[in-house]
């Protein structure tokens, strides 16, 4: 219990560092006899991989996952299902700068204050390369939620903020966040993102986002009443993803300056049970989900490479300046998208889980 | 494993329903030789307790809590703390209404969605009235705290907005916070907010809120590095509060705005060791404390129960109207305040101990 | 996570000192609408109550258990079920002797090794009067097992050896154990043992017990493959039980000295599936039932406290002697049969619910 | 949660099944800065390792482990320890017989009742070869204690009985464990031992054997009060080991025919702190450890897999015999010597860890 595992019964954990062999995951809990193959997860992971645009990190890795266990004959037997992933593109680096310095805004020095070591190669654990291994292992939870729930279960997510730049909602439009490399459900803010973020990248400077997530097709029933809650269990795995400042559900701050009345979201009954007449609640009451669509948004800070001199002291204990080099995103939050997408995925998967334990 | 525990070394369990004979909570983990008695507790359920203003529920409670074991002539003793809080006010009462129709925003409906049965006497186990556990429990969590890490450890709330109202944050001063019904820390503010609410209040309606705890004194190094971070755990925490939708730590959302050279918070060597420049992060970086203050914002959604009539159905599946009658707050999110405090009272002290653990 | 805690899914923690004002625990997971009354557990707790003959503790407690949360109308809800057993025999007495004396073959020694302090009113904490929370708890765990498999379902202990004196296994006849003292299901042995014991409890003595307790219509697929296996839960919860020693399976020690062959249970068709031939297994391979019986003992020491005295330190560091006077078990053995039934209760019920979370 | 994790703050999960690429387990929890490379780990795994008499299984497999995270520049960083194994020698193989037949004795039946799916080949999961991991994450453990309590600590593991024949307790002699196959004490015993399990294994038959194992320098204190006690928890580890029907701590089965007299381990003053006359506790006393060495026996079932045909059924539910033919262990005990000891020092390694985290 160090921190490294994320479930109740749909458990998983993940091991790795940015500059060794390999990342990886063990996934336990799975129900047997769900078809999984690797190309179910490697779909996923080539959705998050680097390299796909000149705004996300120019590391050329293949990201390849192998199931070394838990598989048999296509069918998962309900043994543990071990991924692994190897890190193929560590170059040869002089490590000097961030050996001994502390970046703002990375990890570096909360992880020496915790554990008075650090493995400072790429930022060693603390490296958003970890969140492959969630992407492989959200690969599994999704195929659990279709086995257990069905086809109709759909998580889907979108970049609804770029930096200041939100899109304009009445323009979503699912289909389009395939066209643009930001995920943007909006065409109009994807063009204008597109100029906008070039020019970020050329004053080596960063910007934050904001990450939409909806989960269409989940049955009412799951959650827990009081800890563990449907919402509070997605609101740790978002904010457990690197660089996410902020988790809301529904219409989360704004539900702020709501009236009662505005708020509630009333009940008539439709053909196949309850039909909810809006969804403030982002589906989920008491903990509990509604049967409406989940609803999480997630701020992500900006990039903290930056090309900018920053402050900072060493772990000797000088002052010091530090410029991150190297590649780096722009806006880490879009490829932050596809990790919302399997953390949802497994929040889910957990929950189905947990709801079939005690209530069958 | 259903929901009704939080923390991982020091762990509270909570039971009781809003009209049972009483609630509770068992606190386990808790380091020997603290210092502890019933008065330590008392204190900090005074502050939560109901009808304490025209702006707070009219159930009148004493909310005495009673260390039932754990404790030994004045010192806990390592063994579970049993608390234990009579529930004296259930006023004989006709549940007609509500026992029947599912009240909108409330967790009936996905309360009998997922348990096929519900103790609709007060909203049952989903009634606020759960979070006084959390306050006795928090109690102890301080006690050890200040055992533990000694008396700099501080840990205050207050609430920053109401409805669309914020606070003007150049009038801060803490020592306001006890001079308002609203625990609001601009005492312009909040002479504006009680002509404000006395509107609400009258016309049978509510309004959502935001509140800020802010801990200082906390030590670098506490948290964990990827999941149960030291904000994933925050996160979780607040969002499990009754009516909680939205929680941020730092600057939250509005990182997402800022650039990479905006949000990094320089450091520079102060007389005890690293000082940095501005706190954006809001004292955590990676999950990780880093010594400066933990700022945790969450957004309170307005109460449920209003005096104007929502449509919604029943259990036999009719479409009907509900008006939820009854002594009720106007707004909950005064109430939370002290039950965020307590709740980040309960993280700290949970990951002071799971650092002790890995690492001494 | 601090030792109080039993079980995954139906999970139990009990609180609560020999001499504090109550003692009891909180059972979570419960399935919903599993029909509980309070009479249904008193009528275990009932079995366990000292002082029912002249071989037990002359504490007289009614042990009366209260259910104050999680039932409603007669049937479980799905939250925490809090049970309580107030302390009502505490004897005013002189600890004079034990509070700085360290007991042989007590926990004495080993709490004030850990915990630096302790309540050394009756053994506090260690006292095996935690063992009616057990029992309580228990009872919880058998209605949850005739809801959810039926009243098919059934546990029995029995007292298999009193010191050196092993029962005939021909002679065993179930409708025995509630004919004499000791839940012997030997009449003859059992008639031999009254008089063995009264020795023992005149010359201030005390002895060991081995008790046996078998569940049978335990379906197959209870269970987990590699840790917290069926059989190493058994192990682990009657571990747990004050004073045992020893735990086995099945043949357990006398299956080292099998061979293969002798070893093998053979199956074969019988008219509702699998057959076995015989039951060396016990009902468990790989850790999961085989819908065979569940057989487990386990060995409890002699009781420590005993008239004869014996060397021992004080807390101070000085060597002296102690004679545990007062009201004192010569066999505790005989009271461990209830509470050995009710682990096992707990271990299935706890498995029951975590096989439906994976496999459904 | 579905056993394959063991541990609550020094926590491993294996994955993998006998045929499959590889095996592994993750190790989470370590604490930083403890010295660790491979060769720390391929020591005990070559204890271990089959092949190495004619008395274990002729697989010939180098059982090579890889550290593949965690440890950075020769010391553990605190991030989690993955290991991996390769599975070299999976000979192409009929699996025709066992593919449709369950062994007796086996875990086929089981998981086939369990998860309606089942890896036959060479056992899958259920196979020992997961005994492996064990053995490598002990090695952690070893490390951990060497670092956290010094090099006083000792973990050995001894055969003290092979099928009937028991080892003679006066010739016990440590140094002789290393001279024969059989990881026996008794020289005398091991010779006879020699010829008796020729004689078992020319037959085509097995025999089962009770192991102990014993450490050495365990600091008082460390432990649990009512669950999860250090004995509980052995008793868990050690059951779970393939094969493994019974366990017991100090005098186990036998206190149940002491007298308190007899069984109090009565307590002098030595040089540094109490000395214990006796150790018929086998170092545990209300599941908290007393500073007496830590003793713990086990016993294991005969392998199950023999040449004498068995009566047995199919997955179509057809009668039938089976004789399992191959590479197999006339005595499994043997190989369950250090998996034993592993399974103490992980034990151990884990309850110094939840130790520190309440008591500092």
């Amino acid at each position: 219990m160090a921190g490294n595992s994320f479930g109740a019964q749909f458990r998983f954990t993940t091991w790795g560092e940015s500059h060794g062999p390999a990342i990886g995951c063990v996934v336990d809990g799975v129900p047997p006899r769900v078809p999984l193959a690797e190309a179910d997860l490697q779909q996923w992971l080539d959705r998050r991989k680097p390299g796909q645009s000149r705004f996300t990190t120019q590391r050329q890795e293949p990201d390849r996952v192998r199931i070394l266990s838990g598989v048999f004959e296509g069918l998962t037997t309900g043994t543990p299902i071990s991924l692994e992933i190897l890190n193929e593109d560590q170059r040869s680096k002089d490590y000097g700068e961030i050996k001994d310095k502390f970046r703002p805004g990375h990890a570096d020095y909360t992880y020496f204050a915790k554990y008075g070591i650090r493995d400072y190669r790429g930022g060693g654990r603390s490296s958003a390369r970890e969140t492959a291994s969630r992407v492989a292992a959200g690969g599994v939870a999704r195929a659990v939620l279709t086995a257990l729930i069905g086809p109709g279960i759909q998580i889907r997510g979108a970049l609804v903020q770029m930096g200041p730049h939100k899109i304009d909602r009445a323009r979503w439009d699912w289909a389009q966040i395939e066209q643009n490399p930001f995920w943007c459900p909006d065409p109009v803010a994807a063009a204008e993102w597109e100029s906008y973020l070039d020019g970020v990248r050329k004053a080596g400077s960063s910007i934050g986002a904001v990450i939409e997530v909806v989960a269409s097709g989940v049955p009412a029933g799951l959650g827990n009443p009081i800890y563990q809650k449907l919402d509070a269990d997605l609101a740790s795995a978002m904010m457990s993803i690197n660089a996410v400042k902020a988790v809301e559900i529904g219409d989360g701050f704004a539900a702020a300056a709501l009236s009662g009345e505005e708020n509630a979201d009333e009940m008539r009954m439709g053909n196949d049970g309850v039909r909810f007449l809006s969804n403030h609640a982002g589906g989920i009451l008491g903990g509990i989900s509604s049967g409406q669509d989940v609803v999480v948004r997630f701020a992500v800070k900006p990039t903290s490479s930056i090309l900018q001199p920053r402050r900072t002291v060493d772990s000797a204990g000088n002052e010091t300046e530090i410029v991150t080099k190297g590649r780096h995103d722009p806006c880490v939050g879009i490829r932050a998208v596809p990790v919302g997408e399997a953390m949802m995925a497994l929040v889910l998967a957990d929950h189905v889980l947990q709801h079939r334990a005690q209530c069958g």
